[in-house]
């Protein structure tokens, strides 16, 4: 295991009817005028902001409201967030969505407080400030109401990059599992598959005696394959999605990351793919995940096996642990397609013919130098061979 | 799943060497003038307490010191280290050693603000107030670095009690598994045991639809199977005591634990042995739990087969389910007995005749009305039961 900090200092506030808290825990953590962030009208329509308007009323907090954020969520609706911030001196913002509201608000809360353009962050400039953040979660997926990450595209060139900092995670993060029961069956099966490749990003380590933190995600993904069907089949369940949605904290929240090198090359591969078509993140790790863990498969066959067994209940092939290897990742594989991803770029709706402008972008947009790196290092060469094994 | 809230927001700060960062954490965190709180001399000996020194000389910390805490934490030092801090102007406590010295540095925390008596927390006052806490922590065992609760033995009557608050969990604790390889085998075998009991103590739960987690505690356990004997056979092996250190924190910060009642019959029934016969708390839950686990296998008898099964790796005897429960149950005792710990009274250093005592006062001391609750509730005649199981 390697040296690491870990610092999570979100407080959680998980259960029923508990967006009505929200009032409570901005002025527990300082907030007096509010950015409320928010994405479509779903929201409003479910009556989800009156309620949160009416316990910052009760609690006397003023707010103002920026929504739009739309899956994927880009730079213009930042910047645009950032100047409202400073124009009405807002001091904390209200995340109310998923992932990408979530994001989107971590970038106006550097951004606000921040000289130059919020950009610097999402090409490697370490988030040092921001304003203090809270989330009211309605999605089980990204892991951000729980994270210092946040994912962002630049709408000139459609780059979808990473910003990272403690200062962004958020000061509490509410968890009510009953609001992603409204969530139409693909983003479910979506959020599933996004969650679970937060654990396989970090269970793909090239750090030896982990243990500890190979255990917790194994756990947490044998929880995702128990309680994944379970909401698919049955969407009002509230057990199975209050169980989705703690596991998706635990999830990205680092606690079972820490001490090890991770993966992400499925991610960056993704990113590429989300960015170009708009398509569900999710969706987008289902069709990569498993052509990645098969092109990174030789690299290390006994992690591999050892997913397989404890975490797909293969038997193990002593003889030739290769062929459990790959009975792990077809089970993976299966599972997805069995909750409703998509296997392929077709059912993506990803065009073959754009896998050189793919590859272009992944491995030398943006700064980078022909190279993408995790669990292996891969070259124009390799993306190329792993985007085609997608087709 | 029950609502709950979660909040951990201490920084952890792990690995080799880490113990040298103590003055840049106790900056980090507002302390000007520290209370070093710490154990024996074996701190000193060791050359630590030296290091922790130098580390806040080297950021201009200034400091005053308290040792002489001992295994089971008293009230008396608890006292005078509150009268330290008031003379000297105290405003952070620094514990360096294990869970004993963190949870009387919690004690001295929350009474040296507090205009009544420390001892009104233990008795059921919730802590609403306290000096910011830093721990170095020496032994993997109690997962007082990353929890709001404390356990102190008063002197007068020798009443073993605990107390809770999130102002006391600790700013940052730092954990580097090699300060714990120069622990005797015994007390690193109590340790281990110590961590088993609060992930059991969290498993045994009255709550439906918990498998995140479970499937985290289950994890948790499996890590300390693995791992608990291979430091037993090479004390210096760091790899597995880095793993156990981490199991440890988060056995008890309470993240596999929240959402669903959890039991402590065990921990409150040893409470009463260890402030007897003053043993190792450790040692005295390796004799309470398989008492414990047994009595209370028919309130669940499937609880009990999930964990032989998942935790042990038992086969499930579908046609009755209770064979499969209490092997769980042995290959647990037969576990700790295999790293060292006692089985019984004797080899505890326990007295049967003692027996109506220590049921006396675990039911009716301090406060308590004739039985005490978890996983089930207990009577007296019930606890006579379950100690004479110990014999």
């Amino acid at each position: 295991m390697e040296n690491f900090e870990f610092y999570s200092p979100t407080c959680f506030v998980f259960g029923k009817d508990t967006e009505n808290q929200a009032g409570k825990y901005v002025k527990r953590f300082g907030g007096s005028k509010v950015l409320i962030h928010y994405g479509g009208g779903s929201a409003e329509r479910s009556g989800l902001l009156g309620r949160v308007r009416s316990s910052l009323d009760a609690f006397g907090i003023a707010y103002v409201e920026l929504g739009g954020v739309k899956p994927n969520p880009r730079s213009g609706l930042v910047y645009e967030g950032i100047d409202l911030c400073r124009k009405e001196g807002v001091d904390f913002i209200l995340a109310v969505g998923g992932g990408s509201v979530i994001d989107s608000s971590k970038a106006i809360a550097a951004g606000a407080i921040y000289d130059g353009d919020f950009w610097d962050f999402y090409q490697g400039k370490w988030i040092e400030e921001a304003l203090p953040i809270g989330t009211i979660l309605t999605i089980a997926a990204a892991g951000s109401e729980g994270s210092g990450d946040s994912v962002v595209t630049k709408e000139d060139g459609m780059f979808k990059r990473d910003a990272h900092g403690d200062v962004i995670r958020p000061k509490f993060s509410i968890l009510n599992p009953a609001l992603t029961q409204t969530l139409p069956p693909y983003q479910t099966a979506a959020g599933i598959t996004d969650i679970m490749a937060h654990l396989y990003e970090r269970y793909l380590t090239n750090t030896d005696e982990v243990e500890v933190t190979d255990r917790l995600i194994e756990g947490l993904l044998l929880t995702m394959i128990h309680e994944g069907p379970r909401v698919i089949e049955d969407p009002d369940n509230y057990q199975a999605r209050a169980n989705i949605m703690w596991a998706g904290t635990m999830a990205h929240n680092n606690s079972c990351g820490v001490g090890r090198t991770q993966d992400w090359n499925s991610h960056t591969i993704e990113h590429e793919l989300s960015a170009l078509y708009d398509c569900a993140h999710g969706a987008g790790l289902a069709v990569t995940m498993p052509a990645v863990f098969t092109y990174e498969l030789s690299h290390n066959v006994m992690r591999f096996a050892q997913a397989a067994v404890r975490i797909w209940g293969c038997q193990m092939d002593f003889a030739n642990p290769e062929v459990t290897a790959r009975a792990g990742i077809e089970a993976f594989r299966n599972f997805l397609i069995s909750i409703g991803m998509p296997k392929n770029f077709e059912e993506l709706g990803a065009r073959e013919e754009d896998i050189p402008k793919l590859v272009d972008i992944l491995c030398n947009g943006d700064g980078r130098k022909g190279t993408i790196s995790g669990f292996v290092t891969l070259d124009e060469e390799e993306c190329t061979k792993i985007y085609k094994m997608m087709v």
